[in-house]
């Protein structure tokens, strides 16, 4: 028997966070939470009901232990988080914007505690105690010794047996699509499970096709032991699995209306796992797009949703009042 | 004359809802009002410019006194309300959802004083100086003696020449569909006024139909002395009129921005009877939707809306800036 | 070298609004902000990279300086306001609605230190220094000084080779149509640039024609030295150019979420005249229906967005989130 | 029997005050209130158990109505203010010092509906059903209008045996000390019982002395058919009897933390007058000063306080907590 | 080696308390937080680094996981609370009162999921895994069968050689100082250590002397197999050890801004719980009075307070700023 | 006639601050402020009436922007700030404390624009154009550029004829006493006027003394050209003037309530410049002691003070309301 369903690698960031539409020149509140899409996938998981760990590297200092603490509120093991005195918490301000106009990130992570783990920081022996590991592209694009974290310890979870997957998450501020291209490409190839948004395989890959099931089966030729998945915006999300030679596909909720889109691809990942540890990618990829809608929701970057309303909302239920 | 255009008689609880779409498991604020269906409608019949006085047993405590007090404000008549230094005050937490996640209600109502309301208790002569008796499926489910209250106050009402309508309001979480039909059949079959959503016509009474007025003459059919209004949902509302034979149909407003969807249906319940006392059925079911349109707009449970500004709508006002 | 690409004449006035959609009965808390036509399309001015100065009478109290130090901060020069130790900041109360349910302005303006503001009181000689004067028919419905002093700043803003624009703003609060009509209609004779909307051209004028279009022809035809432009609620924006009997129609944004819709139609004015600035009236439509689509995304009175905002949106962007 | 204890006759305005100490000129939301000093005394009354009665004109919008409605939530009787579509209701804004810094008011109240109330407005036939009537100088400030109602209300309510109290309240910000001392001196000398600070015996009344009771003395040598007392600030207050020729002293509390001292004095009013109801002058002191202490608490203008906490502080409690 | 250095049995609440010292009446809004004496030691034990269990029984709804996911975020194992899907969790509204006015708690607790826990519910073997159990008179309060638990775990956890802890804690809303000493006094003599107010020990034991060392004196011929400790209000805390006889004495922090005074007495409990885990019970007192005077500081139940915080008070830190 | 009465030069930084003292791990709202020591001397100063600019470099994002902005509405000119696309903005956390409770400042400011100007960057000409230069020991030791930059700069001015201020201002959290005392004491020499705190000068440079002239007479010996000044917390300041051998004292202000102590040491500074401005020592005094009485009453860093109310405050002003 395995101790965790999923061990997540990755840094959590502060996020400061207008209110009520407002630019940041006029703001004098911001939310204060936190996130980072591999924890957001952690928790997602955990309510759901699996045992997750969170590994990463944290500053010994409020923020730090305001990430943690919350995380353990939301069911996530933070013990095996490394500490230290020196460094800072990462954190990004965001302002929320509405169509026509884009939300903004102002990130402001250099030099986090994260970005400086080392391979001797990593607490190895969990890989032998967890069934599943889940990376992205973030992670590698921090720092070069993070790169190589993320690069040793997809090698190692293989050899022990872990299926790992890997979600692309391109962040135009943090690296052009040249540098993540060739930067992930080698990842994506040993990934079991590569999770990309359809704009981001195109810019980041440069993978082309007229229908989404074309730009599936592009970039399953390049990438991935056994399945990848693509979101297509509003669109729902398609997969394909390359042992069957299967395309799946799964519309997204009908209405959604949005509160926070930030996390939502975490929580998409977070379903779409769930159906692969469940061994069903077509159930994932519903489980995927009800966890996204529902995340949508919600403030902050957590899905805080429980598996009896992911069941409801797949059953049909469409808002409306329980009472 | 009358002093009283309507009686309501029920229970109001504190409601203490989440504020930008929280969930409760996050807040650390909520928002601090009251309700209940019976005050809601008699609140807004308040704001037309009715007379109307609201009956109930309530703790003599800051909670009593604030939903008493605010009522006053509102306009309704509260110096008839039934005062006990034991007992509670019911309330209930609203998780406030946005689609595809519903709002949830998590009721914490047992033993509240109105619960504990006896026959003793209620002011039996004032239904001598009323025109109209408002009564709800919810209060017949509160306990025992308020059914009996219910069923009381109906047949006196009756005795003395009021007319009474009754809201089925049925509440999932109070009661089963079976329970509540057993409940409900014999007061239905008395009242002068019956209103229904569609979907609990069909939960509760197992009406059947393939259009609204099909479903409407069936229960037209069982229930109701005069009168049976049925809501649509978002497809406006429909009414019978037993003495005429005649259906009556109302669309409702184009475009509604959800603000808070609580007391929507008492809000409707509030213009279809201002639309009876005027003898206007088709008024009434025009003056419920709009109601219901606005409350649509308004935070808490109460339609806080001027004669003049249902009259605008009907008009053909939508929305914009009045300056 | 003028010093100034647009002077702005006109009000400010304190804007007390209603939170989350409640009824100013029922509200305990207002957002405290202010705003005012010219000021606000001096702003939107500045914030895309022009030199702009706003002209007007304030009380010298903490609502004075608010003002006058807050359009300082968003760029706008106020050195040349009118201090004065006696009279009043006007205000307004604004109750925020959704639809069906207006927004509601409830003025409280009179006797303003501005409406008092003579001829005396203008800095003459600012004209010179200046490219474009911008007036409204909301001044000129002030008082009758006002009226005298945009009747006089127009007329030797001509003498001086300035352009002005005028926008009518017909406001229902502060006087009938037939009395705007007889006031505005020797302004607007005059103004090199007349900008109204469809609603008002109707209204006030009496403009009728089966298409934009075809009202546009008949404002050019009693108005403007130069360009007529029309706005035209949620379908975009027409203009037309006398010189060379040319007609220009531009799209809005495709989607737009209202988070405050005060301020939008300062908005247009503001891409309008930079597009006549630029000599371009087909991109001074383009940039009116971006600055207000984006105006629509931000709270208070001022489009507080860049260039490079406004040029994403024409080049495409549609929201989401930049990261 | 009367039906009222008290009539009160003044003016309300809407209380725009700052949050957390705040300077006007960086404050972004206002507290939204409202408070005048004649409904304040009204309230504290009410909610000691006596009817009240308050008396005013008021504008029919949001505005007025609020404040209307929300004096009946306290349980005053507001079904005889005088309303009128003409006319603002006054207003100022409040920006909440600390020591050393004062707290500020900024007036804008001219033109307001009950300044330019008349004697046509005023229900005289109320003073036949009510025992006590409560004047301040407030009223007498507003306009010459307002001071013809204050000076023939005392008379005919003496006419009608009715006891009239009348308070200073000298307000710098409405007149000079010369001038409220020749308007106010014929209406002090004919009120039953007049209340004044110290600080405005001295100021507008130029009285002297070395104690306070030797200033009492001269005070009540010129003014007063009955009592006159005097607020000594953070050291309780005196009073005097003509007819017994006593003098009567009260401490204050002990401790008292300033939440909101508008509306202190009035609640001293309340207090002193509820003394006299009861033909108890010592009585009407302590219950003064307590009264004042736990409005000193609670924030806006009303003395939202019971009988029963009255009593607890007078009996000795100090705070803590009732669990 | 035990796993837990304390275990910790009682119930925690819902806390519904207002902002800003208003009163229920007039709030609107409402901060929502939870606590409870026993969590609230744990809390402040896992803060300075102890392991502590929390024992309860907890409504499986959004509420009581609310409660323990956030008590898991202080550091405390709840993974032994007994979920039910049956009852309610217990609240309370807190009306927050600055002096002279009182802080007013409204229990609305009856019938909680904690009062209804049986003696088959309680995990008993936890105790083998502890070294310390605190218990308080709060639980023994709620319901005959908690009484019984309360009991039942102060014997088995004697038998197993754990120290047991009892705060008398009295509320006069749930019992009669008589009621209380009936049912406190046996389980008084039973606890090692029992800790109680100068103001109960006069009120519910009938406890006099000149000195609290001679009050001291008398609770110990009475109760507690080995110390007894008892807060003196704002003057401090003194300790009586039998096996040794010594009195011990300790002063409090000479500054003590009050921001939340609630659970004060609870931090005194942990720091003196955490004295005598180290044997030390003059340190006890120090810390006893760090912690409360800390958590005074301290918004909500908890002492969210570091040993490092703890020491630099204790070495005579004194506010001012840490930059 | 010069320009500019005082040039600022030193680093701005966005201030996240918590709010109703609660700790940042429970927080999840922060104030969204900025300040920085020398800015806030010139918005104090440039409040009074004197012209100020402030000096700095800034990233050109919406934080930067924010800062800018801000300060021009506050009257500080900062036209001559250097932007810069590359590098961040520092930032700290602010978790407001109580007494025992310390506020900790949490600093997140390493390699912000600031810290890496450069000599190329400083805008020299314009120390040709005003009188005053002020400098502090933070911004000595944010970089070895920015040290070089206060030593360059305080030569200049000397060069140039302008009097220079030197705030020691000791951060603990930035060097080790030792590190700044090497750092500072050639600055100190060569200042004009030397300003410290009374443990600052004790912890930093081991000044002792049996008074505070003592220690004076001390500093003076080692430091300043013309002026030593040094503030004694709540107990006011003193200062000694090396021409005239003098010294001066001055009392603080008898009651101050702690709103927000930040800024408070900078406000002494503006009010003593503004003495030395007007050559007058003891007035520096009494203006300095004034102005951080009264900024301590003001949320935020800045001084948002009027000469009139300085003026008043000096005269005798306490508080209560100004009416």
């Amino acid at each position: 028997m395995t101790r965790y369903d999923l061990l997540a690698f990755g840094e959590n960031m502060i996020r400061l966070s207008t209110r009520n539409y407002e630019r940041l020149e006029q703001a004098q509140t911001l939310d204060f939470r936190h996130g980072g899409t591999e924890a957001n996938v952690a928790v997602a998981l955990a309510r759901l009901g699996y045992q997750t760990c969170w590994i990463s590297r944290l500053a010994n200092n409020p923020l730090g232990r305001k990430i943690a603490g919350e995380l353990g509120q939301w069911g996530v093991d933070t013990s095996h988080v490394i500490w230290t005195d020196d460094g800072r918490v990462g954190l990004f301000f965001l302002e929320v914007g509405a169509p026509p106009r884009a939300s903004a990130v102002l990130y402001d992570r250099r030099n986090s505690a994260m970005s400086q783990m080392t391979l001797e920081d990593f607490p190895w022996p969990l890989l032998a105690e967890a069934r599943w590991l889940h990376l992205t592209g973030i992670t590698a694009a921090l720092s070069e010794s993070c790169y190589g974290l993320v690069a040793e310890s997809l090698r190692r979870a293989h050899e022990l047996g872990l299926s790992v997957s890997f979600d692309v998450n391109y962040r135009a501020r943090l690296w052009t699509p040249e540098q993540a291209r060739a930067a992930l490409e080698p990842l994506c190839r040993e990934a079991d499970v590569v999770i990309v948004t359809q704009s981001d395989a195109a810019r980041v890959f440069g993978v082309q096709g007229d229908t989404p099931e074309e730009m599936l089966a592009n970039l399953a030729g390049r990438f991935a032991r056994r399945v990848v998945a693509m979101t297509l915006n509003a669109q729902g999300s398609v997969a394909y699995d390359k042992s069957s030679g299967r395309f799946f596909r799964a519309e997204p909720a009908p209405v959604v209306h949005t509160v926070d889109r930030i996390g939502t691809g975490d929580a998409f990942d977070a379903g779409f796992i769930a159906g692969c540890l469940e061994g069903n990618i077509a159930r994932g990829l519903a489980l995927g797009n009800a966890l996204a809608a529902l995340k949508m929701t919600i403030p902050g970057d957590y899905a805080l949703v429980s598996r009896q309303e992911v069941e409801e909302l797949l059953a049909g239920a469409a808002g409306g009042v329980n009472r």
